[in-house]
């Protein structure tokens, strides 16, 4: 009786390995949804929900469209001109950015962005007179990561080179 | 003879004081587009004149959008979408005071400028790590200056600022 409640597919070993590896993400993603990064990104996506249209969705959930796989990317356009959903996408991973740096730092963070049309374009984020970050965006259509491990990874090397550039020069954060 | 040829007009006391008058203004416009910061923007409004369309212009013909006397500035809407070209020379005029950053420091000054389609939104200049111009923009679709040398003195006094800033910390501004 015992054997037979039991599913027969996960006796097998391939079937063993497949769930320890779904195992491993699951557990890779509530890391990863933990870090100071990724739960600055969804409170500011949640602090837009001015409707509630999010209230029963999970952070997971949430961020999905934050994902984007190496199938996904490769079956989108080389070039495309970025949806707006996407330049929003990119605005709040960057402010979220700034969020996690006042968090660690107690200093505010703005972000500015200037894109042209067709997907490329500039971010910094600045505090005080201090620029923490400026890099050059391109292929804004194809923003994603990988996986919500590798987006939280990404993040949290953002912060932490701000956080030791302010770090580096604290009185003109403090200008 | 001599009497005759002279304008009647110029010989009544009204008519020397509006003379003195307009060769004071020539005189000042004269000072105001030898300043620097003038001389950046010329040569950068000429530098993209890239069909020559503005070749046999002078520099005072050139800059004359620059100009929003007060009575113009009354006569447009208080509320107003920026068309692209009011942006364009908003654009201009910041990256005018860059211009002339380098002109004074050797440093490279990067102007960002974001936005709103309303006409407001916000120009920063940096140079290396240092933010050494922050300025909210509102009522885009009325800039212009009084005069050539309101102009001038504006953007003298913008780069003297920024200047300002860099020598204050020289080691931010090359990071």
């Amino acid at each position: 009786m015992s054997d037979a409640m039991t599913p027969p597919s996960s006796t097998s070993p391939a079937a063993v390995a497949a769930n320890d590896l779904a195992a491993a993400e699951v557990a890779a993603a509530a890391a990863a949804l933990a870090t100071p990064f990724v739960q600055s990104l969804v409170r500011l996506l949640r602090a837009q929900d001015g409707f509630g249209a999010w209230e029963g969705r999970s952070d997971a959930k949430l961020l999905a469209p934050y994902i984007v796989t190496r199938e996904q990317r490769r079956a989108m356009p080389i070039m495309g001109d970025p949806s707006p959903e996407v330049l929003w996408r990119v605005e709040q991973y960057y402010g979220a950015v700034g969020l996690a740096i006042e968090h660690h730092t107690g200093l505010v963070a703005s972000p500015m962005i200037q894109m042209h049309h067709e997907g490329f374009g500039r971010v910094i984020l600045t505090v005080g007179k201090l620029v923490v970050l400026s890099r050059h965006l391109r292929d804004v259509h194809r923003f994603g990561f990988e996986s919500l491990a590798a987006l939280a990874a990404g993040g949290e090397k953002l912060v932490a080179g701000c956080v030791a550039t302010i770090e580096t020069y604290p009185e003109v954060a403090r200008a």
